[in-house]
């Protein structure tokens, strides 16, 4: 039967094959998770998001979430899933036990939440904020905050948000100008406007937590003045229930492009010097907090844009399925064939799955490495195995969701004129992601951050070990004679990749240094290109081997796509990260140079 | 001041400097048409388009189209600039004063469609349909059908559509079910379903003009026995003025992502025996006479692509030059400053403005073709000409609403969050443009086109014609010391393109054709890439020219900007191109060989 969201047969195959991931279970703190374990785990997780949340996607996106007069409601069916999730335990299924969590492994959480998030992504974005504010509480908080908060967070009683952005504070955190002013009680009472905040009113919850940041009266301006404060909607009271409205006003909701489902709030807090908050972490340190908290949140929204690609993906293979449509180009005079017989549309569908089959990969991988670090006792690998996440993070924020944008485009065009209806998820899928590129730091930011810090984090020690990663893949490769060719290619774009990286690091130190930044998100894309490549011949590898166990015709086809994925990827795509990576060796100054007035509608 | 939707700085370059487009004022039609009456023109259509189109565009998308009970409700803010714009005589400004057109150059034509495109192309999706169901009357009907039709249609008194699509017959016109009964009165009884229809039902028109494809009972299967008929929503006595209801039912209208002022109507036709037509062309002659609009329907999508980009490019550049956002990168301890500052920012309108650049060039070029040929006394050069607009076609369509949705894009993205919101326009022109890569023959379609009809029409003549003209732009290019580099680079390009079609045509005729047909949609695309280096750099040749005669400094930033475009994307974009030149020379078959199970989700 057609699949929906995604492949079963490639989750397991990433899992199991790719990154034997049920070997987990050999650590004690993992010791419940076997591989039956694993699998009837993620068994629910796809029935509750295939028969409860996709059912309201739609809805959802239709509906909207509705302002009245500081009020907001999400979509009504919302509330029905909101139980069910939290009956579920999903949220915080990978936490720690002793804070009120699963314990499995993050890798496992990964799995669900791109089920969930590929069934209903506005829905999910109410469930990764909280969980993303639990951290915070969990990391930063008293005893006292984490008894008053934390459980019931995770538990999803009360939901959690982020207020960080202010009209004239985006990327520019630290122009914020909230503040707080201490109370003789050690609270502070906080003022101040923020925007753009997802899930910061809504009535699925009778609470809503929010971290906020603002400046201590008389701090420091800039980010080295900002502290981060715990506020809830509602105060709570020492016994845990709730208290009297903490004045934190919800003044409108933005009309959007998509996650409709999703309200983004605008917040007033202290407009009646009535918003009371409790200090999170240390004072001016906020910002610090912040980015403790930032890789997560970022490697969730890279997440967010693999699962709707994977939705849009096997959306538009059934309907490529099914969709009669012109006679094969080889046999003009017989009847329509279904469209997945056309060369073209092959062509999408397969840079459709050459993406998604990888970030898949990735994302999993980042999940290895995360509960590798967990279970390590050795504090040298341990260390490594938290830089190699850093690197990631930007590849999987920034490349993913440019590449979800553009496997959802294609799920539109496989679609045809019907694509851009209603009648079909694909729209929405596309327009659902649109925001990817840009909350948690747009896109630009993350190609600015893998190339001033995380490419020269520790003398670039673990930039390094990144590549010996690959590098390993191609030896793993090369050791294989049908994969030789395949891994040559590789080899010489990471070679070349080499070259970039290194040129990039020189014109950064020289006066030419804005030449090199305009040229970071370029380099980017070609690291996402490369640990694309990567991906697809690591499981080109694993294929290989497994079809020598002379396996079921099923698992044959789904080897052999495999095979034919890296392939396509690595002779069709490749050549063209190469350009780039020579586009980038140019080093070409012209942006840097125009003038102002040069770009023109003056 | 800053300019909305069109740079007219460019604008006049374009026309003026690099077409010399007042030169057509020598021949005799266009005598009335010199520079100044051009500008006056371009002028009042600007004003129109600014102060009456864009201030509908937003209200329009939010209110969309109601139907109700079998009848369209248009915007209600249409149907003051419906009037404004039939009041005006816009339409038909272009069209021979025979049929009541102006008889103005079609280039000009073009500038007034992207100014008042860019400003609300839902509303101008109406006029467009309209023209170009009137070309159909005037080139195939009657004298008869001229009479009832041709004027009331060209002053905009009534609409027009195109009925071709049906629920089982979209990329498969051949398909279609619709049938025609011939009467003994010479007219024919319609019957059939038709879906996809813009402007299928309204009130901006007291009446409808649909050209409709059917089978006439009898007739062969497949696209040779489909006929072309006339059939208006009222039908029209003999006196002109309108008669009883012609049984053409509106049955609902599609809910999109975007586009929400045009209607996307279903039709049903003589759903009560009682729809009447009259045969437009001859029998059996319906497909043909459909492909003789299609050039010009497929040029208007790459024009609305090439609008909303111009549209979004300005809108991205204004808000880049008053939002102020984070400091300089080399002056870290000053206050923000505006993000046009920004490298990355730079890149982002860089590229929106090399696209723009290059396309409206393209455009105009079209346009330049379509005129010459019209005043050509020379036979042979007026065939040829012809057949260059039949190469350019599948460019215009296919690449510019690529790059339209690329370039609406990054629009989105400039303006960060607040670019997701529907307080500004970005957004807005994404969702408009998306459906643009679909109708009027999806981009595959067109890249098939390109390959297997265009490169090897009359012996693939015509298109040696369009690369000498790319080869006579590089030349001149060379003969600018400044611009030799530039002009090598492009050389390469050429070079490296034409061995690749030439490998794609060798590979077409032997027996691994579907691996050629696969690599049809990435030929579309350097073909463009290579048009849009050929555009920028014959720019940058005029602007050179230009910068010797001491122009103001005003002038000065222009040319220079137009320099830099050129710079910027012949040594930052063009590396990539010939990498996608190279992946096409891998001429990989996995999209081919891949079998239909191995693409998973079963």
């Amino acid at each position: 039967m057609a699949q929906q969201i995604a492949d079963l047969r490639d989750i397991e195959f990433a899992l199991f094959e790719q990154f034997k991931i049920d070997e987990l279970s050999e650590h004690e703190i993992f010791a419940d998770f076997n591989k039956k374990t694993i699998k009837m785990i993620i068994s629910e997780a796809r029935q509750l998001a295939v028969k409860e949340f996709i059912p309201t996607n739609k809805p959802g996106d239709e509906e909207g979430c509705k302002f009245d007069s500081g009020e907001v409601k999400a979509p009504e069916c919302f509330h029905r899933i909101y139980d069910l999730y939290k009956e579920g335990e999903w949220l915080a299924m990978a936490d720690d036990p002793e804070s009120g969590g699963g314990g499995m492994p993050y890798s496992i959480y990964l799995v669900a939440n791109e089920l969930f998030m590929g069934g209903n992504l506005s829905f999910m974005l109410y469930n990764g904020l909280t969980h993303g504010a639990a951290k915070l509480v969990e990391t930063f908080g008293t005893v006292k905050q984490k008894e008053l908060f934390l459980k019931k967070m995770l538990s999803g009683e009360w939901s959690g948000t982020m207020l960080l952005t202010e009209p004239e504070a985006g990327s520019d955190v630290g122009a914020l100008t909230s503040t707080a002013h201490k109370n003789d009680d050690g609270t502070y009472s906080i003022t101040g406007n923020k925007i753009f905040i997802s899930g910061g009113e809504h009535d699925l919850t009778e609470n809503i937590i929010h971290p906020v940041l603002a400046r201590i009266e008389g701090a420091p301006a800039g980010t080295k003045g900002i502290s981060l404060f715990l506020v809830p909607k509602y105060r709570v009271n020492d016994d845990g229930s709730l208290g009297e409205f903490n004045d934190v006003v919800c003044t409108g909701i933005e009309e959007k492009m998509g996650l409709h489902g999703n309200a983004t709030a605008s917040l007033t807090l202290g407009g009646k010097g009535n918003c009371i908050g409790t200090l999170l972490g240390e004072e001016n340190k906020g910002m610090r907090a912040m980015f403790v908290m930032m890789n997560e949140a970022r490697q969730l929204v890279g997440q967010q844009g693999f699962s709707l690609a994977t939705a849009a993906y096997m959306s538009a293979l059934n309907y490529a399925r099914e969709r009669v449509q012109s006679a094969h180009i080889l046999k003009p005079k017989e009847g329509g064939v279904p469209i997945i017989q056309h060369a073209d549309v092959r062509r999408q569908l397969m840079i459709m799955k050459a993406y998604v089959d990888a970030l898949r990969s990735l994302i999993y991988f980042s999940g290895v490495v995360f509960d590798g670090a967990r279970v390590s006792q050795d504090q040298e690998e341990k260390y490594a195995l938290e830089r190699l996440i850093e690197i990631l993070t930007p590849i999987i924020k920034g490349y993913i969701t440019d590449k979800a944008l553009e496997v959802t485009s294609h799920g539109v065009q496989v679609y045809g004129g019907y694509g851009y209806t209603k009648e079909y998820p694909a729209e929405q899928y596309m327009r659902d992601s649109r925001i990817l590129m840009i909350y948690e730091g747009t896109n630009g930011i993350q190609a600015l951050d893998l190339f001033m810090r995380k490419l020269r984090m520790d003398n670039g020690k673990p930039f390094l070990d990144f590549l010996a990663r690959i590098q390993k893949t191609v030896e793993n490769a090369k050791a294989c004679d049908s994969l030789q060719n395949l891994a040559a290619c590789l080899q010489d774009a990471l070679n070349r990749y080499q070259e970039i990286t290194a040129l990039m690091g020189k014109t950064a130190a020289g006066e030419k240094i804005l030449n090199a930044v305009a040229h970071a998100t370029p380099l980017l894309e070609v690291t996402g290109d490369i640990t694309t490549a990567w991906m697809l011949l690591w499981r080109a590898t694993v294929a290989t081997e497994a079809l020598k166990d002379n396996p079921k015709k099923k698992d044959v086809d789904f080897y052999d796509g495999q095979l034919k994925t890296a392939e396509f990827f690595i002779k069709s795509m490749l050549p063209i990260t190469i350009g780039k990576m020579n586009a980038i060796a140019n080093m070409n100054g012209a942006v840097v140079e125009i003038s102002e007035a040069g770009f023109g509608g003056l």
